[in-house]
């Protein structure tokens, strides 16, 4: 573990500060660590040096001056007004940790308090988890520094920004026989965070899988950097609360942070190479799921010995993007040579009840040496069916195999299956209380694998668009004057970006010329610096085809908006895109500038057909972005129509991920519509906010 | 209990019929049977006449001839080849009911003995359930005539195609400490069937809930009308398989019947006043949140000792639709009269980890008299909080209340809170293992008593559109010759359906009067048996702006066409409409007509935008299949556009209905497009399969 926060993980001593009083949180912290097994030093500190309730012989002194112990980790759990105090005493003596449960910080609106505890902790040269936390755990050190349940060793860790739903986890997953390596409950994060972790346990050799329950974030940016650099090493599943407006009021109430936007937060976790769970169960599932194997699975085979939950199981394969086919003439022949008639050979492969230990075992080793790149196998018991034969017929054809495949089990349920699971856990094979629980763990893998796929091709690839020669651009937008639609149009040029044949003319006599620049028909703007919504006002003019009629129109403009400091109109040649889409940047609160893209008008909005990435965007991004749209169909050519340009789009997407990096003064752009033809793509409109 | 079936459920005495050598069915019966307590008469009946193994007393005889007992209900496990005469001796010694276990019939492709199964039994007269099943529990007859795991007593009736799946959900349930009623494992129901069992537990006062378990539907519209009704007494929740690609092979191949299409099975249960259930473990948090909650409910308050659960729980119950608002200023002031300074009032309510049984009795009381139609209880233990005390608190809540509202529990996790969850249950309280569960529950049972008041509503109101005088329409359709576009229009008008202004023209010489009808700018179709898809032929002309346009036009379509049983054509004036969408008729193999909605074109398709209802529709129906679209928004008047005539598309939606059930020959109707414009509605164009 990494030098500055190795105190906390496995300290040579502790000092619980605070009342030991039965109840109080620092008699808690005490029971845990010697219940636990704690082997290191241990002492309490509180003003009267009264020694714990119930354990006598641990010292205790009134002052951590009087402390003879080497102590590397402090426990901080006295009033509020006293904390500041107990971190300078421990700068003082060379105690490089504490965790703080002390709460009434910025959770409850006090971020001041809060400020002169991170700055005092910076000072003393002691690293604090906390204030208001609900501790930590090292299960490999018997470590159980935590008024949580105390977790089964094992190797997911677990960083939660609620200590409440971390111990929920920990006491969910001793119910599955499930440990942990480590335990943090970070609590209002003054100093140490997620970004601090994240390596931290990355680098952890007893670590397999990083969990991470987030409310909110205090840098976006480097929580993404950190979240991806993890993910490269190992997977990292996130659950993320604050969803509903009712939920961020408390997500916001709850740690002092207002909570980003979640379709935003789940980009990021896409683009990390991380994987969300929606709820607590999944995300648990997928913790014990991804802490034992291995990331290939595609096809799946359902081996059961019941045909019901076999469907059940196959419905949510598919529905979640597995494939579930029938085995290969090869296959099924290999199967008959052993099953006996009544089983169905089809996938769910059903041996019916009378399934037996060998012919899970024949099944099991066949499906996973010749179709297959993974299994769920399925018992369902009644009370005369032997659950411990059926489990031991699994382990042994996943033996048999000699593959690595990820096999996952579903034994149904309660007492009449219980010693087959432990049996199954024994082995190492994980078990999930229902098939559909199953497939989603199935899922996430395949999900993940295709992730870090996609990772890796993208790492050397993040685009790098040459920006185009012209770089009075960039003068344009910092001279605060308001931009008006010419000074765009030169501006996203500039980048590259290409718009129909236009011209702009502040004047009648300009037309004839413009007529000459745009052909008919053409489409007239006003321009206006008073006007940034033209089309609602009716500043915009389609399908014009003379001369004499762009005439009239453009003086009836110029009388309609002659109070409207009127400057002219833009003149575009009118084209037939394939399609109109939408694309843009947009800021978020917490990861900064996104390059958004959508269906256009009615669909985006209506069907909310739309995709968003973080920038910096690569071109894997950018198409996988254009795949996520659901009409990117049309675009691909839809029942027969001209496909369009989809390459013209992502060079689009890319180059407005290199603005939002030059140009932080941007705070959005819309390019509405989009005009996707056959062989280009053109702007049909643009607007910038700064 | 209904007369002819009575048998089965509380019979005098029972045969079981088959080996009674230990492990075999009729042995497992036999112990489940002593086991759980029956106390009626039983004998088994095998060729030896053996005693089953361990149970000696059994008084057993080589042929139901000899046995002195009165029997109502045979236990059928003997090899197939012996199950026909079984019955038949059944039936001459007045044995009213059979539950055959033997399998080999059609679920293995043997359907004709299975036909004669079914003949023998009518014959004898005697009712049969199954073949292949897993048997039958009345748990308040101790009558557990099953194989399947024994259910605790209790209030649920269970319905299942599967006997896993439904001994599965018993076993889960056994482990939730919640019971039920009836268990029916009905196999292949060659006779017996859930429409037999639905009228029988509707009626039946030891149950409150009906939960089924269905692969697939012998008769789709008899099924309909029994949930239909069963509903209307009772909440049905119903758990579907077979939605998948594959899955729908092996439920095809598990029950010899074919998977109906799913979009139309959700349709069947929303319209029939059920709730469907997405997995197993839904289905079972349905049943037990049904089982003893009353139906009201739409603000939801959460009162919880944690914040993150809490915030997991509010982003679900917003998700699926239910509101979690502030209290009111009024109730924030009751509930600071008692709650300490830490607490976060706003919703969720977080009495934080200090949480006190008097908090969660005083805030329970208070926001059920005031603000909230339900609640959601949380708490999230840590070793050192008394989840029997907060368990207490939130009993005593309720009760002082003294109101019927739903509240549900959600205790995490594990051993640390048993205790308080016994607590809990045995005061009728239900407990989820999450808050995102308990959240699922309440959603469904909103959504529910939404369906109730609906289906009050509709009950008076299917709507009988008079159809209009012309009768001539019906001839047309049966004389079996190709129907031409103006024979289509011809009938659709008969319906009082409307098109555009129209003209047919078989002749260069009718098109000044076709104009004089349409006008300009019109639509020219071009008519010929040969051509049903015109557009993908060039067969239409939009835009016809001249008479001389016209008269070119139609010249070049008769050339084109000249070898295509040319017809002529027909004109339409062209119309403007607020939007198009696409209505039409279908037929579904389980459910027969169907009435289906959808945005037209590209979105239907791509977007998924389109919902279904099964005939006959009410106005009700119609209007919440609108309300289904996304694209509804923009016939409601979207960003301030013109609104289309939403009533106009009911009454066609309605029409359509009709005309469904008074023309068994039409397969197919599509209205594509459907023009809704601001007062009227009119076809665009129509296309009929017979």
């Amino acid at each position: 573990m990494n030098a500055p926060l190795h105190a906390f993980f496995i300290p040579r001593g502790i000092a619980a500060f605070g009342s030991v009083k039965e109840g109080k949180i620092a008699h808690q912290l005490v029971t845990q660590l010697i219940e636990g097994g704690y082997q290191g030093n241990l002492c309490v500190v509180n003003p009267k040096a009264e020694t714990p309730a119930h354990f006598p012989k641990i010292p205790a002194c009134d002052s951590l001056d009087k402390v003879s112990i080497a102590v590397d980790l402090a426990l901080v759990a006295v009033p509020s007004q006293f904390v500041v105090s107990v971190i300078e005493v421990c700068g003082r003596k060379g105690v490089a940790a504490a965790v703080v449960f002390t709460s009434g910080y910025s959770e409850t609106g006090n971020s001041e308090e809060e400020g002169r505890l991170a700055e005092a902790a910076r000072r003393a040269g002691v690293r604090i988890i906390g204030p208001n936390c609900a501790g930590i755990m090292n299960t490999a050190a018997s470590l159980y520094a935590s008024i949580e349940k105390r977790a089964l060793p094992g190797h997911a860790a677990l960083i939660t920004q609620s200590g409440a739903v971390g111990g929920a986890v920990i006491a969910l997953a001793v119910e599955r026989d499930f440990g942990f390596s480590t335990f943090v409950s970070c609590g209002n994060r003054a100093d140490v965070d997620e970004i601090d972790l994240l390596p931290l346990l990355a680098h952890d050799a007893n670590t397999s899988v990083i969990g991470m329950y987030v409310e909110s974030m205090k840098n976006g940016r480097k929580f993404m950097d950190a979240v991806y650099e993890a993910a490269r090493m190992k997977p990292v599943v996130i659950l993320k609360a604050g969803k509903s407006t009712a939920g961020k009021r408390a997500a916001s109430s709850h740690t002092g942070a207002l909570a980003g936007s979640d379709d935003v937060f789940s980009a990021m976790v896409r683009q990390t190479g991380a994987v969300r769970a929606l709820d607590t169960e999944e995300f648990l599932d997928f913790l014990q799921g991804f802490s034992s194997l291995s990331l290939r699975c595609s096809r799946v085979a359902v081996v059961t010995n019941s045909g019901g939950p076999g469907i059940l199981t196959t419905d949510r394969l598919e529905e979640l993007g597995l494939s579930v086919p029938e085995p290969s003439t090869d296959c099924i022949h290999r199967l008959k040579t052993f099953l006996p008639e009544q089983c169905s050979l089809t996938n769910p492969i059903d041996l019916t009840v009378e399934g037996t230990r060998e012919g899970y075992r024949k099944t099991l080793k066949t499906v996973l040496q010749n179709d297959f790149d993974a299994v769920v196998a399925i018992n369902v018991a009644t009370p005369f069916v032997d659950s411990v034969a059926i489990a031991e017929g699994i382990i042994e054809g996943v033996k048999a195999s000699g593959t690595e495949k990820p096999v996952v089990a579903v034994f149904m349920a309660g007492d009449m299956v219980s010693a087959g699971i432990d049996c199954l856990r024994a082995a190492g094979i994980p078990v999930f209380a229902t098939g559909e629980r199953a497939a989603g763990v199935l899922a996430a893998l395949h999900k993940l694998e295709k992730r870090q796929q996609e990772l890796g091709r993208r790492d050397d690839e993040i685009c790098s668009l040459k920006k185009s020669q012209n770089g009075s651009s960039d003068a344009d937008l910092s001279k605060g004057k308001p931009l008006l639609e010419p000074d765009m149009v030169h501006f996203m040029e500039a980048w590259g970006l290409s718009f129909p044949s236009h011209y702009f003319v502040s004047d009648q006599v300009q037309l004839e010329q413009g007529v000459i620049e745009t052909g008919f028909p053409l489409v007239m703007k006003v321009v206006s610096p008073e006007l940034l919504h033209k089309s609602d006002v009716g500043g915009v003019v389609l399908g014009i085809e003379s001369l004499e009629q762009l005439e009239t129109e453009y003086q009836a403009m110029k009388d309609k908006f002659s109070d409207r400091d009127f400057r002219g109109a833009m003149l575009y040649a009118q084209v037939s895109p394939v399609m109109e889409i939408i694309a843009g940047i947009n800021r978020d609160r917490d990861f900064g500038p996104v390059v958004v893209a959508g269906a256009g008008g009615v669909l985006t909005e209506l069907m909310h057909d739309s995709s968003v990435r973080i920038v910096p965007l690569g071109r894997k991004d950018a198409l996988d972005m254009l795949s996520e749209l659901r009409i990117d169909a049309v675009l691909r050519g839809y029942r027969g129509g001209k496909p369009g340009d989809r390459n013209g789009v992502v060079d689009v997407l890319c180059t407005l991920s290199e603005i939002a990096l030059h140009h932080p003064e941007i705070g959005e752009i819309d390019l509405n519509p989009l005009f996707v033809c056959e062989n280009r793509v053109l702007v049909g409109d643009v607007r910038i906010i700064l």
